[in-house]
């Protein structure tokens, strides 16, 4: 029987307390917006989540999705839940009342609605989350009759939306995608080619799908800035003929349009989850944006997705946690090595032996860090949309470089903190009875997804540590290194603010060393960036523990806030340790693995 | 479709070259043992395993065993395949002759065959592995006339072994079995009691499994003192009413000797190895061993599997290495980022990223290490029977000291590479069709079994390092520090020698503060035993590079000893630098564990 309690109230305390949210949010536009109101909306979600998708999330490993004849079949529980999701306004929390979203600020959609979605139930959770990401490409880009024709039903999550970049041939590279997009004479385009690992590419929930495509027009530049971004319903509207879609009826045709499913991945984890083989054959599409400025809208929604990816690095550490931890509530072996504890039992409770406390506190800490981090990162989503130029300059350069570490850092220690909390338990964390071995398959794609962590690390060394002339970078350790200033003279803080301070500095000169060796010598910079996203994310972590600890030593005395100033400890001991090795290694260089004899591979 | 090519050569350089075995082994008594029989072994199993084993293994995963009315059924193909090792001899290399084995030295068994066995089919391996350690067992300490019945059918493999230690309640903690042995007045045994957890415990693959069962007489001690040691049998001989075995035929009896199994557990990887229930009822049974001495019998077979789990993490590593490679040879995607490498393609090989051949050899490096140190340890196995007691007494203690590190490094290690090579293939390493994905499940359940990797660290710090009054550490720092005494003049050898004398320094001060600090608290070197654990497993694979460096040096030229200096050099620059990170969390001690409110879990 798999347990999860939504960590609601670790969101209150960061939201209200830590980052005092409310009145940024206010100024932003939601006057309604308040901490009761905030309270209520998380409270909706978790009940939400756990009564309706927590339920069926084994089952839909099990069970998973089945192709046939180029159909996909969901559970039936699947496709209620989503309905029932639909009815209550939960798909679309973040969309705009006028497209029938609850038009709340992006920060709930974007971190507590993922965290306790992505928790309960991972493979439903991604349509919704794809959903909203072409909600927003579209409002923000597409042509006034694309916005009134889809924005309502996407908006409403009554129709699901996908992504489609990746091509057989193209991963990482999308350069070298293949599939044309031919102008036709209305303004439409008819869209060829064929799109693998597209997620919820094809299933039978929503009534219709649509497709955000990258695709080449004819005559197009060579490489990325050739790339269009098209939209492709998989039904057109049935009064449509030619031209724009103004003032035409959401009823559709029968037959697809030109779009057929080849084939689904059988793949490790996510089973209910499809990963769908898509052939576009003269579908008749949209343009969205400008000609030839595909990859920027399409970067606009990876960005937000790969944000999406980090959250699932949490939730599913947050509820491997929490089942861990009810195990080893109830699991008694061997004795308090200090001496029997429980004499009224044969052996004491397994929470008497520090390396049981060491792995639990390795995933409690590292999901509440990541979850304080995840928070402020979630604010600056909306504080890009202030009118405050100023404000929203600042938010986006924070934001650019937030993405890559949030991306990478979370999911590379979601799966480690999902394998900690198997190891607590032994032989039952291997056996699919107790859930945490659906998770440990389940999180392992968010690595890999929205671009490998090690295309995040590039973005993040060879990209936007320099963009804007290193603008991105001064806007993080502007207030960062106020905070240690302010803290320097606090006798309590200095046991966090030290090592922060020794992490800052740390920073400031791999990254001097990056961009200084990487300008004659990229492979320098290549070959440290992996190290170097992790070094930076540790520090973000730093800096969480210590304004979490700064937040929590005036309240000291109670068990929550005491327990903060613990995990902050149990962080500056027994984690941010690992910077030492990260520095070393970059330092290191290219070269060992650069001379490396190719044929000996 | 998997490819496998067993490192053949890599063994042959290591056994040859680095560690000068064949001297060794033919003083031990095995005269004819010289580098072309071995060689013709190792090809010989290499063969048999690849045409054999590793195309069931996919097959095995998809199908896996069938539950059914107490009869677990396996697939065709893997009883198939197990009796065509039986006939050729494959599944018994090291039991003596005259019981029907191979009669060759434990080290191939334990190492050359563990590795290849592990990495073309783990599920069908686990089988005569356990069996193997039954005889060794049985043939070491059982009397005489249960040895003359069952060490022949055993040591041909055509009957299989299990061990059967953990109950419901008792796993680490086995002092709490409940499993009853009563004495029969024949000097057999009446055993009940219920074990979980049991690999191979019930299926239909050979025609009798013979059980090693921890069990306590009546009035016996409390705790792993009053355990003694049962061999009971599925089947009895159909000629047996009462006494001992002598004489009898091994025809069987039709019904079971009281044995069912309940059922097998659902897991998430090793799908064709059965996890059983199994339940003893009034089952005849014969001590083995002593009374009450139980848990040392149990503990030698216990350290056999161990090594044999730590090669588990070696074999999938090394499988997964060589798919990811064989993936990224056909895999272009960019461009190197010195330049334009391949003009005749629209991309590069994606060998030209420094990440790429980052996480390669992270991987290679990795398994090579570890394969180097296996050879010794397997080594150490032959001479612990040496009639030097000189020299069984140093095997003894290297063994006990290298033993957890083997199970607890070389798994944690195999769960991370194999995880590595699944990045590299980005989204094919998360498909089934690979088979990546296969050895990423089940190659985690190495972590847990034989004693989580916890229980390995606090094995080494709590038990091997202080035992004999720290006699087993010496033997290790004679002859360590003296390579590194001999070598410190040595101008080509300094870049591997002096951060090996850091890291030999760093041990041996982390060592001296886990043993003063853990006499006044325990709690300290519980804290840090896993950190230890993986710092010492660190210096011996820095040993074994310095060693593999000092033999390649004197061969340079040749692609293959280059390629061994290359991987050298990337070990100290890229995966050495952990220690620094160890040695820190260690020295923070226990306090930010312990003193973490309980009720905050």
């Amino acid at each position: 029987m798999v347990i999860y309690n939504p960590p609601v109230k670790d969101y209150e305390f960061l939201f209200n307390e830590v980052f005092d949210i409310i009145p940024t949010i206010q100024k932003l536009g939601y006057e309604e917006m308040d901490s009761d109101f905030l309270t209520m909306l998380m409270e909706g979600w978790a009940d939400h989540t756990t009564n309706f998708w927590l339920p069926i999330n084994q089952l839909g490993d099990k069970i998973g999705i089945r192709y046939e004849d180029g159909l996909i079949k969901s559970p039936k529980e699947f496709r209620d839940a989503y309905h029932k999701g639909v009815d209550s306004g939960w798909l679309s929390t973040s969309c705009k009342e006028e497209h029938g979203g609850m038009g709340v600020p992006v920060f709930f959609q974007a971190v507590t609605w993922a965290e306790f979605g992505t928790a309960t139930n991972m493979a439903l959770s991604v349509l919704p989350a794809l959903t909203t990401g072409v909600y927003e490409v579209l409002t923000e880009h597409g042509d006034e009759h694309l916005v009134d024709y889809f924005a309502p039903e996407i908006g409403k999550a009554t129709w699901a939306g996908t992504m489609c970049l990746t091509e057989p041939h193209a991963g990482t590279d999308l350069g070298m995608i293949s599939t044309k997009a031919i102008p036709r004479e209305d303004g439409s385009y008819s869209v060829s080619g064929t799109k693998i690992f597209i997620t919820y590419g094809e299933h039978d929930i929503t009534e219709n799908i649509v497709h955000l495509v990258l695709a080449k027009t004819p005559d197009a530049p060579e490489g990325t800035k050739g790339i269009s971004l098209f939209l492709v319903p998989k039904y057109l509207p049935s009064e449509w003929k030619t031209g724009t879609l103004e003032g035409i009826s959401t009823s559709l045709r029968k037959e697809v349009n030109g779009i057929s499913c080849s084939g689904s991945e059988e793949k490790m984890g996510l089973h209910a989850s499809p990963t769908c083989v898509i052939n576009f054959e003269n579908s008749i599409g949209w343009r969205v944006g400008d000609l030839h400025n595909g990859m920027p809208l399409m970067f606009q929604m990876m960005n937000r997705e790969r944000l999406a990816t980090g959250m699932m690095g949490i939730g599913l550490a947050e509820i491997a946690y929490q089942n861990a931890l009810s195990w080893v509530k109830d699991r008694r072996q061997g004795r308090d090595l200090n001496g029997i504890k429980d004499p009224n039992h044969k052996a004491d409770n397994i929470l008497v032996h520090p390396d049981v406390r060491r792995m639990l506190l390795e995933a409690k800490v590292n999901n509440e860090g990541c979850r304080a981090l995840a928070s402020w990162t979630g604010l600056l989503l909306d504080q890009i949309k202030s009118e405050d130029n100023k404000e929203s300059e600042r938010a986006q350069a924070l934001l650019d470089l937030f993405t890559p570490i949030v991306k990478a850092h979370f999911t590379d220690l979601g799966c480690e903190t999902v394998s900690t909390c198997m190891q607590v338990m032994g032989g039952a964390g291997y056996c699919s009875e107790y859930g945490v071995e659906q998770f440990y398959r389940d999180v392992r794609i968010s690595k890999i997804w929205e671009g490998t962590n090690g295309i995040q690390a590039l973005d993040l060394a060879g990209r936007k540590i320099t963009q804007n002339m290193g603008k991105n970078l001064r806007y993080l350790l502007w207030p960062l290194t106020k905070f240690i200033e302010d803290n320097r003279e606090i006798p309590e803080m200095e046991e966090f603010n030290k090592p922060l301070y020794q992490g800052v500095k740390g920073l400031q000169q791999l990254t001097l060393l990056m961009i200084s060796q990487g300008q004659t010598n990229p492979h320098f910079l290549a070959a440290g960036a992996t190290d170097y996203c992790r070094y930076f994310g540790n520090v973000l972590l730093a800096y969480m523990w210590a304004k979490i600890s700064k937040t929590s030593l005036e309240k000291r005395g109670t068990p929550f806030y005491d327990a903060k100033i613990s995990s902050s400890r149990f962080f500056f001991d027994r984690i941010f340790p690992e910077t030492l090795a990260l520095g070393a290694k970059i330092q290191s260089g290219h070269k060992s693995m650069m001379n490396y004899p190719e044929e000996m591979f």
